[in-house]
């Protein structure tokens, strides 16, 4: 039996990963804030094994490390691997980290074997892209592509300082007026593609015993996270059924038509995920004998089709006005944000589908429910696609379990698609 | 036109509201404390009038107040009229007080034309029907029948003092001793009919148009004030419909379920409210993007008919299982209370609906959704029956609105089915 070719590499891994644990130890679990001392050390750590290894090693003015094996010809676009070094407060080891050790080890692995492509792969560690830290999606990447308000370093203060974004960078010796200029350090025309290896966040992969999933798209989503409906108190005894203006059972009228949608829609195929996070009765007025005068909710509808989203939206503005009228309470949504779905690329898909199915690693394709940097690379037009790994107990907590094995089997699927992308 | 023979007592009512009124405000509103300085003066109040018109008045062993118009033959068991004296903090000036003064308004009415019946009428003041202060329901007629438990006075405390029922009813002259022992200061033998006005405390007549209704029943409850549902916590994007334990849509489901049902059992006419009072997911750990692993509610179900009760305590159940095996949630419902309905007595809601034709108010037959002392008196075999009055605002609240027109429908009702109960 011939010894497997990455042996070495999932052994460099398996060490980077319990380094960037120690490095960042902060229990129960790791923290690397965004700009902080965490995110520099694990920073640090992929550069130092980068150089090691022989690859070009670069930080650009926002702090984005890019470690690159050079292809044949460097004026061709670059395959570029990445995400994110930084994790929530108390968090796990592998949220992002996963991806950028992964495409670490496809371009060592590369590099030992003298594996040179006609273009560059280049290796992405993105700042700053858990929302915990400073209040913006995907702060790291949208910085690079110059997608940031250019407010964005003297607006945004981290959570844990209350500093700003522009001191957190100068101290750990990047550049705020790359961002208040709106300077781009990263070109979508010199990318020829994104990849972006993760764990997946949710329980699918270990229910189905299957070690790798190729995502199909990043779900975009509708929320209303401050929603209310409003009503009447009155006596839980005296006041019968027509007279009631009952807010929490137009809430729970509202909520169980949509469960009820969502299990139809489901059944037919259409990607879909709902959660009403916050559902509650005035704690300071509610009580056992009392008809709730007010409820607040929030809903998250999340899908990768973009038409049912909108027509849910429309839905749920209908189902409100007919209960306001049935029921006699006023629903207020509050403010409501839409985002919208992010495809991956069908090319790239295939190629890593293929790779699987050649390298024999059984997997499943599935939605990204959470959001990712992969979606900027794919809203500036960049062919993108992300790589799920099996792994338990969900993310942003210090059970996060992936096993060596699993992301051994995703670094088979990756390396096996590098060897197309790159020619 | 002949002038209405009640203007004497409407007179001497509104006046003992406004002098009850100044004698125990707290703004907003009214304060009249169990076994406190509010009910003190309302009590004293009632019996000063009492004297006046030449009536007896007695203060029995726990401070019920009784004022009594002879009859005839003194051994006869009394006709007797009552309600309670306290009020919740900030209160209305009606709950209680209304039937009280209208008792009073009778008696003296009575007296005053020279109308001496076969037998003794009575007014009671009963003590202590606000559960906000002692937590015990009916405590003042409960003790009155001997019904208290023994440990009553010493273990219940005042909510506003934190002193015990035995301080409070000796600083005001009572023996809790009487409680102690469980000595009954009233005989139900000695009492042939208990009447209790009271303010509506709903909309119905108000918005019916009606100022009196005849009460069929007080309805009976089936609470559950401390149920929960316990799922688990997850990502809201990453983890698909058929891996969530959603706490939140499993008690949707119950409560939209339940809610339905009501809706069907009042179609076919059966007697019903309900109302999920709480309903919250966990403050501490709720997110607009997170599955919610927990929630908190409450459901408070009232009748008058035990059946229906006892039947939607076993659909809960059913319905209940049914969830947690489809939604992979528990349900916990916690201590639950049953109360028994209390059937008002046919006779006299007969003699209430004829004397209320024969004067031309107009009213309809209602269950009564909140409890009542009345519920004590028919709880001991005596036939009991209340008499709504129209109200505005609920009550509990120093918004409680009954109008004098009102009350003097209400007062000629009562004084007409009179004649034929003390004959």
């Amino acid at each position: 039996m011939t010894p497997d070719p990455l042996l070495p590499e999932l052994a460099l891994a398996a060490d980077l990963f319990d380094t960037l644990r120690a490095a960042s130890l902060d229990e129960p679990g790791v923290t690397r804030a965004s700009y902080g001392a965490g995110e520099r050390a694990a920073h640090a750590l992929m550069e130092g094994a980068a150089r090691q290894a022989g690859l070009e090693t670069e930080r650009d003015a926002i702090g984005t490390l890019r470690l690159t094996l050079p292809g044949n010809d460097r004026d061709l676009p670059a395959v570029v691997i990445g995400s994110h070094l930084d994790s929530v407060p108390h968090g796990g080891n592998f949220d992002g980290t996963a991806g950028v050790v992964m495409g670490l080890a496809a371009a060592v692995h590369r590099a030992r074997l003298g594996l040179r492509g006609a273009r560059d792969l280049m290796v992405l560690g993105i700042r700053a892209e858990e929302m915990c830290w400073f209040p913006e999606h995907y702060l790291g990447s949208r910085a690079a592509f110059g997608l940031l308000p250019t407010d964005a370093p003297d607006a945004l203060r981290r959570a844990d300082t209350g500093r700003s974004l522009a001191e957190h960078m100068a101290e750990e010796g990047f550049d705020p007026d790359a961002i208040r200029e709106g300077r781009a350090t990263l070109d979508p025309a010199r990318i020829r593609c994104f990849l972006e290896p993760h764990i997946e966040q949710g329980p699918a992969l270990l229910a189905e015993g299957l070690p790798v999933a190729v995502v199909t798209g990043i779900r975009g989503s509708l929320r209303y996270p401050r929603a209310a409906v409003h009503g009447e108190h009155a006596h839980a005894g005296a006041v019968p059924r027509a007279h009631r203006r009952d807010a929490a059972l137009a809430a729970v009228a509202l909520v169980a038509a949509l469960d009820a949608r969502w299990a139809a829609w489901e059944a037919s195929g259409r990607d879909l995920v709902v959660t009403a996070g916050i559902l509650s009765t005035d704690p300071a007025h509610h009580a056992p004998t009392k008809v709730p005068g007010i409820i607040r909710f929030s809903l998250d509808i999340r899908s990768e089709d973009t038409a049912l989203l909108a027509e849910i939206d429309a839905w749920l503005r209908g189902e409100a006005e007919r209960l306001e009228a049935a029921r006699g309470v006023r629903f207020d949504f509050g403010p409501g944000t839409h985002a919208a779905p992010a495809a991956m690329d069908p090319a790239l898909r295939a190629a890593l589908r293929e790779s699987a199915a050649r390298a024999g690693v059984p997997y499943r394709e599935m939605a990204s429910g959470a959001g990712h940097d992969c979606a900027t690379f794919a809203g500036r037009g960049i062919p993108s696609a992300m790589l799920f790994l099996r792994n338990a107990k969900g993310s942003h907590n210090p059970e996060e379990a992936m096993a060596m094995e699993d992301f051994g089997a995703g670094l088979r699927v990756l390396c096996g698609a590098l060897d197309g992308l790159l020619a």
